[in-house]
């Protein structure tokens, strides 16, 4: 056991090699023993990374070194890892972390993410910067591939375990600097390659900006997109939906109206929290129809506003644009539809008219649906599909489908199981999911995956169970053939696993 | 009393002059004996007439004479004594009519007004010249200034008592004649100059389609607009508001939508018969928005469509088009909202959907209200709108401005009084009534009233009583206060000859 602790000193002097002066404090080596080494060998690590990270983590160097406290362990033991495999390249960590075992690294990464230390005092900024980088955290610039930074890390910024590491209370210098290796691909161990993306559509005025605005952010304040105190003069145009641009946010008039068209994005950003009496699940509008609904690869509300009224097979009846967001509440939310003049519906309403100026009305665009995707040349595969899944899924919605939340906050919505869209929902449909899919995911990424990989994963996360269709009849035999006829890949009532997928638990009926 | 009989005898012989061959009954003499005189008497001219008309004024000569029966006694009155005086010119009835007596007149009108006989025989005709008079009867051409025949000859065109004839059971070329001699002024005595209006606009084949159709039509049969067999191929495209033209009725779709945009249109046109339960009154939405809603200076229905939601005042709420309409049934209709999600409003929003087909959304049209006027030049005098409304009004709304029904359906709307609408309605402000009487009254004919005018009759018709405001508070005054205010012109609270308007009767509440 002795020797244990012995090679742990060994490998703390190796550590502390890069910095001028380290120091082991003397408990360190009488109170280790047993199984308990392991943590006791972090506070006696903890000083060689003190050096630069502080002792509990707080970072240091006016943010040469970045604040560790409160990341999640595991973005901490894979960041370790890297450094140690010379994947992630860094003149002072990887030699640092070259000794390093994976219990080593297991017992940093613990020790950091259970510290909470106090942010670092706000960098000066004006009051311009921090606007522009408040729009780069909350609303993000679509156009340009970026989606808001606190769509992946968590509404206050604060990390979505285990993968995603939190940005506040980080220092402004370290941020722009990850930005640009991420830009440089100098940092290029990022996972599915995200993060280079957004940071190859940043300026450096755009690093800059973004960096002061989370810098200032003090904790458990939650980031919203700016109000700007003046107006931006805005005067709809008729456009085409070829090439729709729909209005900035900045364009929300005050008053009544603009009150109730900002109440309507709030719902459509975040339904559980602004419409909670219809919503029966964690996803939020925002979930399928991207960038507010404004993105034209995912059925964006602009599109959508100009064709309703509209007959619907799906009910057989014409539906208002009213009747026809109800239908997202009882299915993709699994929830209740608001009464037909119920706030919740006039502001979504308004809020996708208010999105749609200047389109035409009675034209139906093309982007009114996902882009539709060829046949599939092989029969979407779930098995497959699961590879699909684990590689370029499971990172934000979890190996269980499950979604993350952060902070009490759902970040990544779950893609099955009881806090999913249920059987009536169009997701549901493998087209449709593998339409969405294909264009829009992973979030920020679109694109990534092939026509097959997108139909197999489609199959593969519409073969688990979800919350019944609401229109249940008798049995899942006759709900299937009243509403899922003719659907070629809808699992509604095929066996997977021995399983009946939506059939009723046995004498739950 | 015998002389007064042998001046009738001296009359008939007169009368029957311009016809080869005259007869009198035998009993015509015996029977005639003090007040029955001009009944009698009538009973022996009408064989005088009958050469021509037929005894029972079923007309003859292929459509050469009219068919007199069942045609309003007043309108025959005045155009007997139109022929007498020389007014309206006619080598065969001057001579005839030049020695009558205002009782004579009287009693021939009456006498034939009272006759029912069978419509002449069906006159062969193509489909499609049917298919395009039925279209001008039933739907009219307002682009050239042509309401359809029905909205003033009433639905069957059976007549409106007491001053517009029925075009039904009439002989083909007998309806030719007369278009061709308004539109030559040859015949210039029409009421207002409406005929030569409509005249002018016709095109020699409109007037023999029309003619034809209303010669084909049989007894009792509603003529209702044209639906196509073969539907027009219609594909929407972007369109200004400065010169939109909504599709076609023939390109109303088949299937559930167009049916719903069908139903919308019918509940536009004839609201209390297809929306029951929610009119209180006799009034339809077209009667303040022309053709079908199409007007462009009557407030359309396609300008009204793209600017909702918006926010109002008069109920300081956020208006879904929804909420708009139901603010129409609840005071221009003086009866209930439909629920927000009745089929009602459902098929009222799909026809204007429909008919905006093109049209940018969030752009408000100009032609969204009706076209304002500007301030009069003169307080506006209701003793001079009174003038005015006995010249150019009262002929179809009638004297007491309880409007006109025929075969027991409203044909033009009451404008006070309890089947009017109510003091909430747009239209009780001076201003909005002005605007709209100025742009579109007389039906086909506006633009005839000066500026002056239309705010004087305006003054004239809402210094009478009519329903009660449904937001009632309290007494007048409060209610004044509460919604009346600002509105300079605006007579709701105030006194007129004594009575204070929208008081209600004393011991009501």
């Amino acid at each position: 056991m002795t020797g244990s602790l012995d090679t742990t000193k060994l490998r703390l002097a190796l550590l502390c090699a890069a910095v001028a002066t380290s120091f082991l404090p003397a408990g360190a080596h009488a109170a280790a023993s047993g199984e308990s080494i392991a943590l006791e060998g972090i506070a006696a690590a903890a000083p060689a990374c003190a050096t630069c990270h502080g002792r509990n983590g707080e970072g240091g160097g006016d943010g040469l070194y970045p604040r560790l406290a409160g990341l999640p362990a595991a973005y901490l033991r894979r960041e370790l890892a890297l450094f140690r495999d010379g994947v992630r390249k860094n003149p002072l960590m990887m030699p640092m972390a070259k000794g390093l075992t994976d219990a080593d690294i297991a017992a940093v990464a613990e020790y950091f993410s259970a510290k909470s230390v106090p942010f670092p005092p706000a960098p000066p900024a004006d009051s311009s910067v921090l606007e522009r980088g408040q729009v780069l955290v909350t609303v993000g610039a679509w156009e340009r591939g970026i989606p808001p930074c606190r769509d992946c890390h968590g509404p206050a910024l604060q990390g979505v375990p285990p993968d995603i590491p939190g940005l506040a209370g980080q220092w402004q210098q370290y941020l722009v600097a990850q930005l640009e290796s991420y830009r440089s691909a100098a940092r290029s161990s990022d996972a599915l390659g995200l993060m280079r993306r957004v940071a190859r559509g940043l300026t450096d005025s755009d690093m800059h900006a973004v960096a002061a605005y989370i810098a200032n952010l003090r904790p458990d304040t939650l980031p919203t997109p700016p109000r700007p105190a003046v107006l931006e003069p805005y005067t709809p145009r008729a456009q085409s939906a070829d090439s729709f641009v729909p209005p900035p946010d900045a364009a929300i008039p005050a008053g009544p109206f603009g009150d109730l068209v900002r109440l309507g994005q709030n719902i459509f950003q975040d339904t559980p929290r602004y419409a909670t009496d219809f919503v029966g699940n964690t996803l939020s509008c925002r979930n399928c129809h991207l960038d507010r609904g404004r993105a034209a690869e995912s059925a964006p509300m602009w599109a959508a506003y100009v064709h309703y009224p509209e007959y619907r097979k799906k009910d057989n009846l014409v539906n208002t644009l009213q009747l026809r967001i109800q239908g997202c509440f009882r299915y993709s939310q699994n929830g209740t539809a608001p009464p037909a003049d119920h706030q919740v519906l006039t502001a979504l309403v308004s809020y996708l008219y208010w999105m749609s100026a200047g389109l035409p009305v009675g034209i139906k665009p093309k982007s009114a649906n996902y882009p539709p995707l060829p046949d599939p040349k092989l029969a979407p595969s779930r098995e497959r599909g699961a590879a699909v899944y684990a590689a370029s899924c499971a990172l934000c919605h979890g190996e269980d489908g499950q979604g993350r939340s952060s902070g009490g906050k759902t970040v990544f919505p779950a893609l099955w199981g009881p806090q999913s869209f249920n059987w009536g929902a169009g997701m549901h449909q493998l087209d449709k999911a593998a339409a969405f899919i294909r264009r829009n995911m992973p979030l920020g990424a679109g694109g990534m995956l092939t026509d097959q990989e997108a139909w197999d994963v489609a199959a593969y996360m519409n073969s688990h169970p979800r919350p019944q269709d609401p229109r249940f009849t008798r049995d899942v035999e006759t709900t299937r053939e009243l509403y899922h006829r003719g659907h070629d890949y809808d699992l509604y009532g095929r066996e997977v696993d021995g399983q009946v997928l939506g059939a009723p638990a046995p004498g739950s009926q």
